[in-house]
């Protein structure tokens, strides 16, 4: 190992503002009216100052879809046998699934992470088709015990910044996280309740899409697993452990990673939000590299993106994990890095600039 | 011509509800919790009912970006000096403005027209830097007359219905609609006060940004235009001429010229819109082919979408105008055509499909 999580958390700095405010400048000084790119000057803002420059190239990006099973699947939480966590692994690896399109249509590459899937997968990472850093056959039944033993979240945690690492040194400017977990919007949804505070109803929702019985019970098992559990809000590691998911903290390492090397990590949807809670409470400061792919279908996600302060890109009714948000938004988030840095401004272009401008419009 | 608007109007035709049925079945095998990728599946259905295929191509792309002046500058109603709408034409042929760089990254192309710019660019026309379907140096002032004649309205009609049959006739497989024209928001807002019947207070926008007595003054300068011209709301070529202008009517060409060929067309923002109300209202077919970009910050935006039936892709705070937002949105639609012709079912893929899903959620 050769980054410690103690390290990578010590390390975690904000931006520097002083790199906020001369992206600004030039953003204003452009030639088109002022803000009338909205959230893309601001995305490009947030590129220099992570970067430090004003020409932040995020080209190079990789999807890192992360996969892990959870033996809360038990209680009958999903729409889906846990069978088909293995299965995906295998049409990602076919390229069929939703994101090898949407990655190579954003023209990101997709790194699929065994974390802990209740399958051998051996034979697709001797054969480097995934990477794996498997800590069991899926987690416990939180509704049974904790999901995991503290020192097991720890593993995923620094599986995930191992593998930022890993991409940041050759060469990957920008991370985008995703995930694949039969069952894992409820370990989502139970560790958003407990940073929150919010009862579990209201921040659950039917992920793959299951029936009104199955919702009423799936909001049970929640609040179960919390009252067994008692997963303590201050401390990340605690819930992660009692609540979490394999594939959930390594994608809080991944971010945690991303924010140490000081890249742009794009977040997909519930899953990858509930992995950037705890990064975030883990390192307050890892939000300044954070950027909210989409805001999702499942009702908890507004308040994930609330509690982590990020505005999403993009609102297409997604709901499908894998990191197809964060593949669709990297478009975005790169077009803006060209905004910055190769628009023409005003007096570049020989355009007259404004008169008689409402300077405070829309500022 | 080729085509004259007669032609054009009698041949657009409804898309095939059948088509839109075989597709959204296909939709509903693919390996993925049935709707999550949410208005990605919708736009796939449009695009496979649009070009009757389950593989919908739409990657040889074209932003048409038209330009115009407008003689209601005079009134004041715009930050920026009519001057800078001939600069922004050489910026595009320099290409150092957010059109180039946004159409760059999606992989589409940029045509500038000179639709009615109050400059001579016919040195530009020349070195076939720009299209040049010149109709005048500029429209007359509305607030004294009618902006321009009915024969001009429809001769700028026409030029938008040949670029499109140019395009598609050289292999272009969607088009997106652009604008760049000092003072056009005032027209736009106009035309959307006739065809709605809403006060022009309510549908005026402060464009590139003006300040609250030049916003005063702007909603005045529409309410004096429509009561002075009294445009004929179930007319469009009558609202086109009295309080349109050339770009916009050559907006509203383009998009009759991509539903005549039958392939989809990305609706800019609030010029656009304007465009594709006039279209709507010639041919109300012309709404199957049509794909809303973005939602605009300008407050008539909203009502236009609303008029056209249309659900905006993005909603980035966007009031620039150029085609950005078509260009932007066309990275998703393209990867939306993707998802129906690349992404493998349940069975191609060997995934054990849902039980005891919620049939009826997300429906």
């Amino acid at each position: 190992m050769r980054l410690s999580m103690e390290k990578v958390l010590a390390g975690i700095r904000p931006v520097d503002r002083a790199w906020r405010l001369k992206a600004r400048e030039r953003l204003n000084d452009l030639a088109i009216p002022r803000n009338s790119l909205g959230y893309l000057l601001d995305l490009a803002e947030q590129l220099a100052a992570i970067k430090e420059s004003l020409n932040p190239s995020v080209a190079r990006k990789m999807v890192v879809t992360m996969a892990g099973d959870h033996g809360v699947v038990a209680e009958g939480v999903s729409a889906f046998p846990q069978e088909v966590t293995r299965q995906m692994v295998s049409n990602f690896v076919a390229g069929g699934a939703a994101i090898n399109v949407l990655a190579e249509m954003a023209g990101a590459g997709v790194t699929v992470v065994d974390m802990g899937v209740a399958a051998d997968l051996s034979a697709l990472a001797e054969k480097q088709k995934i990477l794996s850093y498997k800590i069991a056959y899926g987690t416990q039944n939180i509704v049974k015990g904790p999901a995991m033993t503290r020192k097991q979240a720890v593993q995923a945690l620094e599986a995930g910044i191992e593998i930022a690492d890993l991409f940041v040194t050759n060469g990957i400017e920008m991370l985008g996280t995703g995930d694949m977990g039969i069952g894992n919007t409820t370990p989502s949804s139970a560790i958003l309740a407990v940073f929150s505070g919010r009862p579990p109803r209201q921040v659950t929702g039917r992920g793959t899409g299951i029936s009104d019985s199955a919702f009423d019970n799936k909001v049970t098992v929640i609040e179960k697993a919390i009252a067994l559990n008692k997963p303590d809000p201050r401390d990340a590691l605690d819930v992660l452990s009692k609540v979490g998911g394999f594939e959930i903290s390594g994608i809080a390492g991944l971010i945690l990673g991303a924010a140490y090397h000081r890249i742009p990590v794009v977040i997909d949807g519930l899953i990858s939000s509930a992995g950037a809670l705890a990064a975030k409470n883990l390192a307050p400061s890892a939000v300044d590299y954070m950027i909210a792919a989409h805001q999702s279908v499942e009702p908890g996600h507004q308040y994930m993106l609330e509690a982590l302060g990020l505005k999403p890109i993009l609102n297409l009714d997604l709901r499908l994990g894998e990191g197809t948000g964060a593949a669709l938004a990297m478009h975005i988030v790169e077009t803006s890095s060209r905004v910055i840095s190769k628009m023409l401004t005003f007096a570049d272009a020989g355009v007259t600039g404004p008169q008689n401008q409402e300077r405070m419009a829309h500022a």
